[in-house]
């Protein structure tokens, strides 16, 4: 099975004094550009804030964990022009430039949650150095910080991948929407990291993947991953889902999710709901597994999650010809919520949520998160 | 607005003696080549039946009246070859041949019955003549039978869209999925036919056209024919359709069919059935439109309905680009049943068929359709 690494920190080597700050400022981002699977695997060195933008932007590197491990990551390195071998900023421009790196990156995409709080994350450790540490050491803790952010994912998804497989059970057939696999997170993946735990766990599965229009997700990235892991995979037009359920070919159905409201609805890859409405018609179980950073308790509901419409020439012209006429309207949503009803519980790291309400979310999220930290 | 021809019959100019058979003998049929719209607007001229049989094959004439019309015509063109200057076929060449062209344009697409409809119609014809007419009128009398069926289409898509548009309210959202329009009839459609019927009235409606994957053909055909009518269309991917609808954006749904079984379970192109199940959840009436021709009434449910499955590539690499990867399974069935309980009714010929239910679609399609023949 090859290793999929969406994104990887590369410090440059340290020269002399002043290593460590060397070592910050001339780091980079290597971002594999999903935009090219499965036919080109072709990885981007991320040397500027500009390209992190516009990698999160045109969907070069994506979902929701992935975006957030970026966006950190991305905030190092729009820091990174202020200092030099010769010169270190003042603590004013330092957070000057803190406050318009992260600004700036927080508006390349609206709808995932993960974006804003990994960003929320890192000013947090700046702002706790303010006036206490040189400005140096809050750059080294900022690098220190993302790639936590970063390392923390990988062991986020494989807890979420364990509370997972228990609902699978041997023989299942299970759908999925979208990518929420290694490609869309540090490693493994959030629900295919669920499919991941259960047939590392020994049983055996049968995935329909859903392509997911208009960007293809499921058909370019999530056939990929369980390819290369082995898994039995059949890809589906996303209007063929009611049909395989319909058929008695599914036993569950796993999303990940781009922002959870206090409620548990929950916002994900357009086509999401109406997967969840036909898996309810037919009497299957519908999960969402998605970690604790997806979750935005300020909000009450799934009605103030803001949802991306994106440029209807990804419809108009998806890949290769023209496939509608130039003038007619296209409505582009890139997300869709979910409402909470329909969905049978939440896999996180510190558990199972279920039935799906204000009250477990809380009791699980908030006890366990406060319990750990 | 420009007329939209799917099929035309030209008669080859009559020169002497026998000029009746050279008429039947010379004509051919003109087809739009539909898998290059919007795009590029090729008329094919199908002088063999080969090119007929591919012509349905591969979707250049698609939608299940257009299908049955084209295999009319097809047949004759089969025949012809039969008779030239000097030579008249003997009754049991004739007869020969048109078994053999029949059931060759019978294995061209499995699923819309109006294509054995036509045929066996047509069959009928010949053996009404056999045994009592020379070859020559029997030749001519089939030339004139599909020119009959292709007449009778246009009106009977009038008399459609005239039922149907008494479901429709001024200001209406409605949703379609594929393309049942023009382009799938002789004219004005099926399903598109309630719409334009509508506008004709003075009702005013805005239409979201699923763009229908794999084959796009809400994308290519149906957003086209409904801006050539100026009528306001936006288009949407399947998997948008339940937003759009949760939305309160859907007033009704209206789609057209490809074989009806005697209960009222209905084929229609894929994606179909996921549309009815997320209107029923929305409280959304669910509305097949389609002629005497579709019914099938030997079939007790849609359980005998055989599915046509095509070529996974048409997922694979659609529309230019490679989109998923080799070596994965890809599962392609072209239509799926909606059973009549989702139905809210089937607009027919002779009027509503409401509830959907083996009494009321013999009441209506028996009665009417004997009080008329």
């Amino acid at each position: 099975m090859k290793q999929i690494e969406t994104l990887s920190w590369v410090n440059a080597p340290a020269t002399s004094l002043g290593s460590t700050i060397l070592n910050f400022s001339t780091g980079y981002l290597l971002m594999l550009d999903q935009t090219l699977l499965p036919q080109e695997l072709r990885i981007l060195e991320c040397r500027d804030v500009e390209t992190i933008w516009e990698g999160i932007k045109k969907l070069r590197v994506r979902g929701a964990p992935a975006i957030g491990i970026a966006a950190a990551y991305g905030l190092c390195i729009g820091l990174q022009s202020l200092f030099t071998a010769n010169q270190i900023p003042t603590e004013s421009v330092f957070f000057s430039k803190l406050t318009e790196v992260a600004d700036y990156l927080a508006g390349s995409r609206p709808t995932a949650v993960n974006l804003f709080w990994a960003l929320d994350r890192m000013k947090a450790v700046a702002q706790s150095g303010r006036g206490k540490e040189p400005v140096t050491t809050i750059a080294i803790r900022l690098l220190e910080e993302a790639k936590k952010i970063h390392e923390e994912d990988r062991d986020i998804c494989r807890r979420m991948g364990h509370f997972g497989a228990t609902l699978v059970k041997n023989g299942d057939g299970l759908l999925t929407h979208c990518n929420a696999g290694g490609l869309a997170t540090a490693d493994y993946g959030t629900a295919l990291g669920v499919f991941f735990a259960a047939t590392e766990e020994g049983k055996s599965i049968h995935v329909y993947a859903d392509e997911t229009r208009p960007l293809l997700q499921g058909a370019r990235l999530t056939t990929w991953e369980l390819k290369e892991r082995g898994i039995k995979v059949t890809l589906i037009c996303d209007s063929m889902a009611a049909l395989v359920m319909r058929q008695g070919k599914i036993n569950a159905v796993f999303v990940g999710a781009d922002r959870i409201a206090a409620n548990g609805d929950t916002a994900n890859k357009i086509g999401t709901y109406s997967v969840a409405v036909n898996a309810k018609a037919h009497g299957i179980p519908f999960y969402v597994v998605a970690p604790f950073s997806t979750f935005d308790l300020t909000l009450h509901d799934g009605t103030g999650i803001p949802i991306e419409e994106r440029d209807p020439e990804e419809i108009r012209r998806g890949f290769g010809r023209q496939t509608a006429p130039d003038g007619i309207d296209i409505y582009n949503p890139a997300f869709d919520v979910t409402p909470s009803e329909l969905i049978s519980a939440i896999v996180t790291e510190f558990g199972i949520i279920s039935p799906v309400c204000p009250e477990s979310i809380r009791k699980i999220l908030l006890e366990r998160k406060i319990g750990k930290s």
